[in-house]
C-alpha cells in the first residue's frame, strides 16, 4: 500500500488497525472449516511462491552480509527450500488444531431463570513485533486467522524482503478462501516509530505479542498502552537433589544446557544439592561437552576448570555454552535461589523422591515447573498444543506456552425471559 | 507503621510489596479451610469492632459534610451496623466460595510419557486503588486472601478513617488465625504520588484493580506498567427490536435504566427498531418515570418531551436519569451503532425473535451480551461467582463479572521420568 506508507506512523498504525477491524469481524463469523481450509490455501500458496520467497531471501541476505550480520543472525534469517516446506506444512498443521472459538467454558442456571454462559471468541486484532525469523511471519499469521483474530504484523528490517514475500503469498492464499483483505497485514515501512505507534494503539490494538531480544522487550515494557503478552528471559535453572539417579541427573543437565544453547528453555543456571554425591561427575560430564562453567566458591572446588561467578551471572540469559553453578544446601535453599533469580520461564527439579518432587513442583511458582525432564521441552509442540506464538512469562491471561487458546478470550451469553431486577 | 509513612512513595510502595510478597508465598501455601478459616475470623473481627469502625466512619462523615461532599457520595461513604453487618457477611460469603486454587485445568501425557498439568495458582500480589466505598477494603481483601493473593490496599481520602478501622479489624482477624502480617495492607499515607508509585511497580505487584470514576481510570491508563484487570465505563445498550414483547421491552428499559441509575450495568442507551410498533408507548413509559431522554430525529417525533441528542450524548455514561434514544433499521443497524458506541460492558436485546436473539449474542462483542433480561443483572452476584472484584471490559485475562477465578493464573506442571529432547 504506497499511498499509506507516506502517512505518519501512528496515523498509518491507526488506518491498518482499522482495516484489520473491519476484517476481523468478518473472520470472528466464518465456520471453523473455512477458516482452517483458507489457512491450507495459504500454505499451497507459500508452495506456489517458493522461488520468489527464495529470491527475496537472498536479497535480505546479501544485504546482511554486507551489513556484517552475525553467524547465527544470517542461519536464522536463511531460507531454504525445505525450510519454505516447513514453514508451509507448519501452516497446515495449525490449520488441522481444534479450532477454540465457540467453546463453552461453562453454563449456569440462575435461580431466576437466567441461564450464563461464558463462550470462547477471538481477541480481534492483535500485533506482533519479531526479529529476523521470516518463518514467524507465517506461523503468527497462521495461529492469529485460526482464532479469529485479525494480524499486524512487524518483522525485523533485516527480514524485510523475506516477510514481505511471506506475507504477499499467505495473504492472496487467505483473501482467495474468503478471509477478507485486511486480516493479515505486514506493516508497510520500516520505520522504527511505527513500532512506538503500535505499542501506544489502545483501543485500536487488542493485545501486543512481542518476540525478540531484551532492547525489543524493554521497550514494549516501556511504551505499551496496549495489553502485552510478556516474554521475558528464560533464565532457567535445574536443582539436582540429593536423591537425584546420577545418569538422569547428567542427561537432564547435558540436554537442558546443551541441546541447543540458543533457545528460551535452555538451562542457564544449575543448581546442586550439597549432599548430591555425584556433583563432581555431573559438572565434569558438563565440561567434557565443551560447556564454560562459572560457579560460586563450593562449586569452583569441584573441579579447578570452573571459573567464578559474579553477581550478575545468575541474573544471565546466557544463550550460549555457559552455564553458571551453585551448591544449594537442601530443597528451601533451592527454592530461595529461584525464588530471587528465576525470571519465571522454566525451572526444574531432577529428583528420586517424589515428596522433593511435588514440593518443588507445589513452591516453584514459573510458568512452567518440571520434575525429572529437560527445561528444553519448553515448547508448545512438545506439550501437544500443535504450536506457539510464544511463552508468556507474565502472570495474566496466558502463562508457559501460547497457542490457539491463548489468542482467544471469552465473553458471558445471558439468555432470559424477561427478568428484571429487583 | 509510622516510620514507613516517612518513605519516600516509590520505596514505601516497594517496602509494602515485599512484605506483601513475603506473606503472599506463605498464604499461596495454606490450606483451603484454613485461608476460609482465616476469613471468618477476620468477619468476627469486623463484628468486633463494630463501634471502633462507626466512630472512625462518623469522622469521615464529618470530614466530608465540612469539605461539601455531594449528597450521593455521603450516601457511598456512610456506614451504620447494619451496612457493617453486611461488611461482615459479605466477608463470611467469601469464606464460603469454592477455592480455585490448586483445580486442574487440563491434564495430558504427552507420546514420551511427560505428563502436562495445567493447574490454578494465585495471581501473587493485587493493588486494588478505589474511591469512597468503604466496603470496598473488605470485599478486595478477602477475594484476594480466598485466592491465596496478597492485597496491597489504596482507598480514598474521604474514607481514611473508616478504611484504617477495616483494615485494622480484617487484618487482626487474618493474623490471628495465621495468615501472614502483610497478606493485607493499606497503603499508609494518602500521598498521591504512592498511587503513581503503585502503578508503576513492575515486578513487585502483579496486577492492579482500579475501582473508581473516569479520571482514576484515565489515570491508570496513562502510568500503570503493572498489569491492569480494566474498567471503563458502562455505555450499555439495550436494543427493543421489532419483534419485541411490548410489556417485556418496558419492563426491561425501565429496571435496565430506573432501579439504579448509579451503577456500571445501568443503561444508557435505547435503540428502538423502526419497525417496532409500540415506540411510542415505551418512551412515555420510560418519561413517566422521571427519566430525561434525548433522542435522534426520529426518536424525537415519537414524543415532544424527548430533547436532542447531542453527538456526545451517544458516548456519555450519564449515570443518572437520563437516556440516549435512537431509532435504528433492523438489527445490521443495531449492531453497527453499538459497535461504534459501546464501551463493550453489557449490551441487550429484547426480542421474541430466536435468530435475532442469537445473532445479537453471537456478534455483539461485549463482556457481557443479553436476550430478553435487564442489564442491571451485570453483578457477580447475579452470575452465580458469589462476590465480585469488579467487572472487567478489557479482552485479556478476565472479562465481565471478575470473582475468585480471576483473581488466580495457572502454571504447567510437567512430570517427567528422566526424558531429554531430541
Amino acid at each position: 500500500m504506497p499511498d499509506d506508507e507516506a502517512l505518519p506512523p501512528e496515523q498509518l498504525v491507526t488506518a491498518l488497525a482499522r482495516k484489520a477491524r473491519t476484517a476481523q469481524i468478518v473472520l470472528a463469523a466464518m465456520p471453523d472449516e473455512d477458516k482452517a481450509n483458507a489457512l491450507r490455501s495459504a500454505a499451497a500458496a507459500l508452495r506456489e511462491d517458493g522461488a520468489a520467497i527464495l529470491a527475496a531471501n537472498a536479497k535480505d541476505i546479501a544485504a546482511g552480509q554486507e551489513r556484517g550480520l552475525a553467524a547465527a543472525m544470517l542461519d536464522r534469517l536463511a531460507l531454504d527450500p525445505d525450510r519454505l516446506e516447513a514453514i508451509a506444512l507448519a501452516v497446515e498443521k495449525v490449520a488441522s488444531l481444534p479450532d477454540p472459538v465457540g467453546n463453552v467454558i461453562e453454563r449456569t442456571e440462575q435461580p431466576n431463570g437466567l441461564q450464563m454462559t461464558r463462550v470462547r471468541v477471538p481477541i480481534g486484532v492483535i500485533g506482533i513485533i519479531y526479529e529476523s525469523r521470516p518463518n514467524v511471519t507465517a506461523d503468527a499469521a497462521a495461529l492469529c486467522v485460526r482464532a479469529g483474530n485479525a494480524a499486524l504484523l512487524r518483522g525485523g528490517s533485516e527480514a524485510v524482503h523475506s516477510n514481505r514475500a511471506i506475507d504477499a503469498a499467505m495473504s492472496r492464499g487467505l483473501v482467495n478462501s474468503g478471509v477478507p483483505d485486511g486480516a493479515v497485514q505486514l506493516i508497510p515501512t520500516q520505520d522504527r516509530a511505527a513500532v512506538g505507534a503500535l505499542l501506544k494503539a489502545a483501543g485500536e490494538v487488542d493485545m501486543i505479542v512481542p518476540r525478540g531480544g531484551k532492547s525489543l522487550v524493554a521497550r514494549v515494557q516501556e511504551e505499551a498502552r496496549v495489553p502485552v503478552l510478556a516474554h521475558l528471559d528464560g533464565i532457567n535453572h535445574t536443582y539436582v537433589h540429593a536423591d537425584a539417579d546420577k545418569e538422569m541427573a547428567e542427561a537432564i543437565a547435558v540436554n537442558a544446557k546443551m541441546r541447543r544453547t540458543g533457545i528460551c528453555g535452555a538451562l542457564e543456571t544449575l543448581l546442586i544439592d550439597a549432599s548430591y554425591p555425584h556433583a563432581a561427575a555431573l559438572v565434569n560430564r558438563l565440561l567434557e561437552t565443551g560447556c564454560q562453567l562459572r560457579g560460586d566458591k563450593r562449586a569452583q572446588s569441584l573441579d579447578q576448570r570452573i571459573g567464578a561467578a559474579s553477581d550478575e551471572d545468575w541474573d544471565t540469559e546466557y544463550l550460549d555454552a555457559v552455564l553458571s553453578v551453585g551448591i544449594v544446601d537442601g530443597i528451601d535453599d533451592a527454592l530461595a535461589h529461584i525464588r530471587r533469580h528465576s525470571s519465571g520461564h522454566t525451572d526444574a527439579i531432577v529428583t528420586a523422591n517424589a515428596d522433593a518432587a511435588e514440593a518443588f513442583l507445589q513452591q516453584v511458582d514459573s510458568a512452567i515447573v518440571m520434575a525429572n525432564a529437560s527445561s528444553q521441552f519448553a515448547d508448545g509442540g512438545e506439550f501437544g498444543l500443535g504450536a506457539e506464538i510464544g511463552i508468556a512469562t507474565g502472570r495474566l491471561h496466558a502463562r508457559g506456552p501460547v497457542a490457539l487458546e491463548g489468542l482467544t478470550t471469552y465473553k458471558w451469553q445471558v439468555r432470559g425471559t424477561g427478568q428484571v431486577r429487583s
